[in-house]
């Protein structure tokens, strides 16, 4: 996974010089008929096209091969295969020895049937393999590019997809994606689509990766059910962060398997979810919930893009209800109501002296029925403010002439902020004159306040994560002291190892017997904590092999004795190393610190409160590996307990760069040792009780070779 | 706020049989031809009508009043006040005098803009007071009645509401109003619209108890910026559950005010939002956020109001994304996916062997497109399985004649299983003739499916407030131990207090010194606790009151000097009772009882877990008292961190039905005793730790006479 992921070049895929179409029929309704049309007929294809049919020696004219293997020359860019199943593989062999570049293989009844198809699929990887052609599908809806008006896909509404644009949608399942594309219609059109399939070849990230290259698409929106490469998408993240193209993502499928499938505490802190959503936030991937939400956000994107980042927002309407709403909903998703500066408010005084509630919202009241140039006249002083970036604008119903005016000003006076951003918000289902000529403009309507403030809080998230990634220097995490990893895992070893990496432990003496223990003990002074010590035991506290709060040696001695009592009676076959004694650490406030690794993206950092904050609160941050202590500071700060850090309680404050500097620390050892370590969890790590957080106890697991993932 | 309160009977108001308008107009764009027209050309009003216009002889060929009180007769129902600011109060006292009902005053520019409108408004509700004339408005919008098509209002939109419906419209606001009017364009319109402006008289509570009695009243929808009556909404609240119409709620203005004004803990945790939340879910209220959910949810409920509650749900579709997509969405409202029937799953299979994905979601795939009877036949066996009460149908996008047979297939099989409910979500951006047809027959289209996941979720979750409601024996709570009030309030009165009140408190001892805290404290025997005890310091730790865990005579003799010293050190005037030496409650769980005095709603009751639960994850549930055990067992259930008491981290399970008991025991203490009690916190109320609670510290603040509302 540390290698830098390729991706393939697809610019022939999505604009092919030559297309092949194999099934090609004139059968009306049939999928062979619509494809024809599709490319010949609906579609703006110039290239040359061929059609094989068996049965037919033309279709509308056009002269029909046999086979691919009858078609003359070499070299083709795409083959559209719509043959039944039982014929592709034929036909890919086929067109491979043809030395056709892509296969796009809509053809369904693979995988998703069975064993049969799935031992073709794995023959369909093998020519891909072998002969280096690569395969699009199968069973997909096919590839759209309405920015050059191709259609190699078997959809009977591609002649109704009229609308080019500059969102980039890829999908893996067809019909989501229809959804989104019809919402062209509202302005925002998708340009290009790419649905992917069963994925034997060809993935979402391959296509989400040549979104990022072409120059027409601005935004890349996808709906994904799971990620064939967790790496992959990271890689695909990070260079869509690099180039300013932001990537929306409807995540369906938020399975809960992984979490009852997880062995480790560790691992049962993320739960798969979680781990989507850390690593989405991480890389600066936009999350929505629906499809509704998916286009909404994708074309807000496209309008952010040269526009200022929507952190302090002024509301402007003419209901005093709508206002006040939107200022709720606004707060609500964490998104800053500007302070109005004082030239501002005199300006807007002046305007209506008797009328405006000046503040923000700012309430025009009905004076705008009456008062033709008030309400653009209030939106050039609003927009002049230089504290203000976005303007909301909340139109509670639909007033025919009236709307229709102050959707006019509203166009006029984006055109004169270009830098700023106005977001008109129309509450009514009565879409009228005014709602369609904000749409006619360019102008993103939207329909609910709520979907404003969310979307508005997104602009704001990925801006923050930007800034975040592109604070992090690419090295920094693996700096640092790299010690060997001890041969064997237990208590002792992890924390000598975790102490080496530069985290502070207890000071604490390893004895053979019970009554070394108790001189040990003695030595150490104060109240001691006892712990036996084997390989064989990863929870002592269930086997009765932890006594805590002991001091003198003869009761310390003791304490010992019963511990090895007990687990002798509990575990008869267990190797026991010896018994720790540790100093015990009084106060502060104890963490879970996690590593473990995710079956997709690899190796996750969990951060939580120790005991029920984690358990019961599931209050857990999540990062994806490598991280910067920034990534980390960020993280803690994000818990919802994180304020007990800052002296709740009556505790003093809690030094976050120590702490983010240890868990940093710890994550980086793990990093570093991924191929031997399977899991580190330092539980508890306490914090607050001395200068540096004390990691208390720690557990290693090792590797499973055999369940390493590719 | 005991005593039953009385709403007037408003239906002269809405449907009166005559009415004066004051300050009719005949020029054009006027108010006062506004409101003319509304009465006499756009809506249907055939009661007598009578204008009023000193510089008029007629209008239209209507007959002009100068003056109210130079209309012949007396005794009228209703009169439409337009004129300017500066006449309404003499308006108004015409009225009066003529023995008119009720006068809808539309004219602004009162209490919302200075001194002279708070004292003219102040002067209305004396003319309402005196001469029982009843008041609505000012500055409002008027009423509008589209079940009877009589529009007693100035909007110049009103000929364009043509639809009648069963849902009751009330608002404060007019402009969010009529973005609901509007929304009746999607069908279930709003019959009747009360919007009451700065209620001088009528208000909020008033209106919507009118909606209860009128039977085209199905449902009613409010948006409301605050109650002037706490207990008069809570009445309307429980009338409307006993009647079986459900409110929908949009509280605009969640105000951060109350929460930074609150002088005292207990107070502070509440704060005036979460107030809210806990009383509308207590008495039945639907909440919801934004405008578009107002009308969605209240037409839901309508359609909901005789079918089957939808607690098992299936989703049935022919996208496989879109089902994963609404499975997802479902569980994340906590809405119940149904287990199939084994003869459902037959019957289902039967009909397309080869394609169908049989489970929940169905996914009928694309063969829906080639096998025309498929989506009847499979709505008709999903049906007709007893386990289900309604099925989600996602459609993604429009497919033009195919999605239109998909429509009148819903249609025909939800009138034939006029028992469940269909719920068909139309994700598409491209309303087509299927869209069209749904909305003709009644059906409710969803347009996101997180919208109708949230709603499904709403008519459950407001299923089982009717059932915990109706399970409430009215008197319960009146039950159990009243001893008097202490006549001074301390640690030591007020945990006597509450041990007469059935609570356990811990065994302890009020000694006069410390000499004799150290003979008592041996007595107790084992680790005592020792406390201050003053009627003038509320909280004792702060000023070094509270020494814990110290055993023996000496030691706590000692301990009970040092305390006295820094008390005397640090609060030399404080009156000192005593000392008082309590047993150490060893291990359980800390619990937060609160009970204070709403400004808006009264007595209300917060529990929490105590520390960082209550203080940080602000992790509280409230309860309007009076309440029952079920109640409060409920609440502690819905509390985050609510399983730490299911015996978490290697602690026992608490008995929640003692733990219920005993914080009803106290909340019916402080509910008995509410006119003398400002507030009772009991902090901690430690649970586990002994077969009942223990109310380890209590506090209790007398009501300020002055401070107490009316």
């Amino acid at each position: 996974m540390n290698s830098s992921p390729a991706f393939p070049d697809l610019s022939l895929l999505f604009s092919p010089r030559s297309v092949i179409l194999v099934g090609a029929s004139g059968r009306a309704g049939s999928i062979g008929r619509i494809a024809l049309d599709n490319i010949a007929v609906h579609g703006r294809f110039e290239g040359e096209l061929h059609l094989v049919n068996p049965a037919r020696a033309e279709i509308d004219g056009r002269l029909c091969y046999r086979s691919v293997a009858d078609i003359p020359g070499q070299d083709f860019d795409v083959a559209l295969v719509v043959v039944p199943a039982g014929q592709v593989l034929t036909a890919l062999r086929e067109c491979a020895a043809k030395g056709v570049r892509f296969a796009i293989v809509v053809t369904s009844g693979f995988a998703e049937i069975g064993a049969w198809g799935v031992e073709q699929e794995r023959e369909m990887r093998t020519v891909a393999r072998e002969a280096g052609l690569r395969i699009y599908g199968p069973n997909c809806p096919g590839l759209t590019n309405l920015n050059a008006r191709i259609g190699l896909n078997i959809s009977p509404s591609f002649r109704t997809d009229t609308h080019a644009g500059p969102i980039g949608l890829v999908t893996q399942g067809g019909g989501l994606g229809r959804a989104v594309i019809q919402c062209g219609d509202r302005g925002y059109g998708v340009g290009l689509w790419g649905s992917t399939g069963n994925e034997v070849d060809l993935d979402f990230c391959d296509l989400s990766h040549h979104m990022l290259l072409d120059a027409r698409v601005q935004v890349i929106a996808g709906i994904v059910e799971g990620f064939k490469s967790g790496p992959r998408f990271v890689a695909v993240a990070k260079a869509a962060m690099a180039a300013g193209k932001p990537i929306v993502l409807l995540k369906v499928g938020r399975s809960a398997a992984g979490i009852a499938a997880a062995q480790s505490h560790t691992a049962s802190m993320a739960g798969e979810d979680a781990v989507n959503d850390a690593v989405f936030r991480q890389y600066g991937v936009v999350r929505v919930d629906d499809i509704n939400e998916l286009h909404q956000t994708a074309a807000a994107m496209v309008q952010s893009l040269r526009r200022r980042v929507p952190r302090s927002v002024c509301v402007a309407t003419f209901s005093g209800g709508a206002g006040t709403l939107a200022a709720d909903l606004l707060s609500a998703e964490g998104v800053g109501l500007a302070i109005l500066g004082v030239d501002t408010a005199t300006e807007l005084t002046a305007l209506a002296p008797d009328f405006i509630a000046i503040g923000n919202p700012v309430d025009l009241t009905t004076q705008i029925f009456a008062q033709a140039t008030l309400f653009g006249d209030a939106l050039d002083a609003i927009a002049a403010d230089a504290a203000i970036d976005a303007i909301v604008l909340p139109i509670p119903a639909d007033y025919g002439d009236i709307t229709l005016r102050l959707a006019q000003d509203i166009c006029a006076k984006a055109e004169a902020h270009p830098e700023k951003l106005f977001v008109p918000v129309w509450m009514s289902d009565r879409c009228g004159a005014g709602y369609d000529l904000l749409q006619q403009k360019g102008i993103l309507v939207y329909r609910s306040t709520r979907g404003a403030a969310r979307v508005l809080r997104q602009i704001a998230a990925l801006d923050d994560a930007r800034t975040v990634a592109s604070a992090m220097p690419a090295d920094a995490f693996a700096q640092g002291p790299r010690p060997a990893l001890p041969r064997q895992f237990d208590e002792t070893t992890a924390k000598s190892w975790l102490a080496a990496c530069g985290v502070a432990v207890p000071r604490e003496l390893l004895a053979a017997d019970a009554a070394a223990a108790g001189r040990m003990g003695a030595a150490l002074g104060g109240y001691v904590a006892v712990k036996i010590v084997s390989p064989d035991i990863a929870h002592k506290s269930d086997v009765g092999g932890v006594t805590l709060g002991v001091s003198g040696q003869q009761q310390i001695a003791a304490a010992a004795e019963e511990i090895l009592a007990r687990v002798g009676q509990k575990c008869p076959h267990a190797r026991i190393d010896g018994l720790l004694v540790s100093e015990m650490i009084v106060g502060g406030i104890e963490m879970v610190i996690g590593i473990h690794r995710d079956a997709v993206f690899g190796p996750m950092l969990s951060v939580g409160f120790g005991g029920v904050f984690v358990e019961i609160m599931r209050d857990v941050a999540h990062l994806h590996l490598p991280v910067t202590e920034a990534q980390v500071a960020a993280a803690v700060a994000s818990l919802r307990a994180s304020a007990v850090l800052d002296g709740a309680r009556g505790r003093s404050r809690v030094d976050r760069q120590a702490l983010a500097a240890s868990i940093t620390r710890i994550a980086a050892a793990a990093y570093a040792e991924q191929e031997q370590l399977a899991e580190v969890e330092v539980n508890p790590l306490i914090v607050g009780a001395g200068a540096q957080p004390i990691a208390v106890d720690a557990l290693l697991r090792p590797a499973a070779r055999e369940a390493r993932p590719a």
